[in-house]
């Protein structure tokens, strides 16, 4: 089949590191399907405009695009429905709205002030120039400004991934005993993160770096082999 | 069938309260069953505790005693299966769990803050000594002082339901189209408050306001006829 995913990238063609396109690269993975990468970067707009999006990741099926990590997932699901599922029923689909939701604000969210002066340094000059100046905008500051506090930011941080601890005393992943498109949503945070940033996120005893290792060995070390720093 | 559901309740045997027990309460009208009350206070722990436990909800099924929300959840769906499903699915069920520990600490925990000096005014002399002294001590201050901010409070409770926002855009209820148990652990606060304060919590233009709506008229109007103030 004829599978084509724009995945964001820096200077490293071989380096994707979007938390969205992670999301997607898992549910492929998760699905046994494989796609062709078609790195993006951050000023190539033309590049996927003729697809109707803006933003990555977008999926080309036999060339149809698919934009948006969410409805990827759901299309994914809804057109590969004998490979391996994503939600576990539609109970699980309705409910991973709202996990998505939780993965972009307090995930993707939270960790944004901890990594993102970091970002830079992945990207050549116009990529990292379009970076700063539309972020420093968002922020009302410089980058190093936003992450200065990053080590008190920390501990809010960990603080806030409460509800997953207390998930992991009755089963090991988000989607019950293997993880699922729930467990890929949080995880494509952490991906982001270990790609672009040294910075340590989580105390080895924490029960989420366990779960984060389960998840860098699936699927035959996909994310793990991926270039990043040592979480 | 027998089953009896003992709930919390205060000086009016007819007004549970327990956020707890409100989940359970909705997910037995979910399955089209019906409970007997078993009025229970604060301080009758000896009542419970030949069913191994010191808090409600605990439903008798056939006089075995099930206890803790979550665990009564997953039991009415397993004991059940013919009714109309809980979760939606394996998937569903193990997402829920997630959810169940954000409604935990962001739902009652977010807020706790908001009405509990409210609460001694719902109970008899007995039970409301016993619930100041002992939430008195766990806060380290006088439930006044607790409640003295709410009125900025509030502002970040609300900010911290954002993710109900943004699952609202696509679909009317956390568990999808219709209501499932998702939807019955976040309500479960709502009403709690609802009946224990008549702080306002929602803006009438707030979408979950709408949703909380459609969650008091559910069942017949089971929620908005159980005493409570005005929302």
């Amino acid at each position: 089949m004829s599978l084509k995913l724009y995945e964001l990238v820096g200077t490293d063609a071989a380096r994707p590191f979007s938390p969205y396109c992670w999301r997607t690269r898992m549910a492929l993975a998760h699905k046994g399907l494989s796609a062709e990468t078609l790195p993006w970067r951050f000023t190539e707009k033309s590049a996927i405009a003729p697809h109707g999006s803006e933003r990555v990741p977008v999926l080309l099926h036999h060339d149809k695009p698919v934009a948006d990590s969410w409805i990827i997932a759901n299309y994914l699901e809804v057109n590969f429905p004998d490979r391996p599922s994503l939600f576990g029923g539609e109970g699980g689909r309705a409910m991973a709205r709202m996990i998505n939701a939780w993965g972009d604000i307090a995930i993707v969210g939270g960790l944004s002030p901890l990594v993102i002066a970091d970002i830079p340094n992945n990207l050549g000059e116009v990529d990292a120039a379009y970076f700063r100046k539309s972020r420093e905008a968002r922020f009302g500051k410089s980058l190093e400004e936003v992450q200065a506090s990053r080590d008190t930011g920390i501990v809010a941080f960990r603080k806030s991934l409460e509800i997953m601890r207390q998930t992991f005393k009755t089963q090991p992943f988000l989607g019950g005993e293997a993880p699922n498109y729930a467990d890929y949503i949080v995880f494509g945070g952490f991906q982001w993160a270990r790609v672009v940033s040294p910075f340590k996120l989580l105390e080895t005893d924490d029960p989420i770096y366990a779960w984060r290792e389960k998840l860098l060995d699936a699927f035959e070390g996909m994310a793990r082999k991926s270039p990043g720093h040592e979480v």
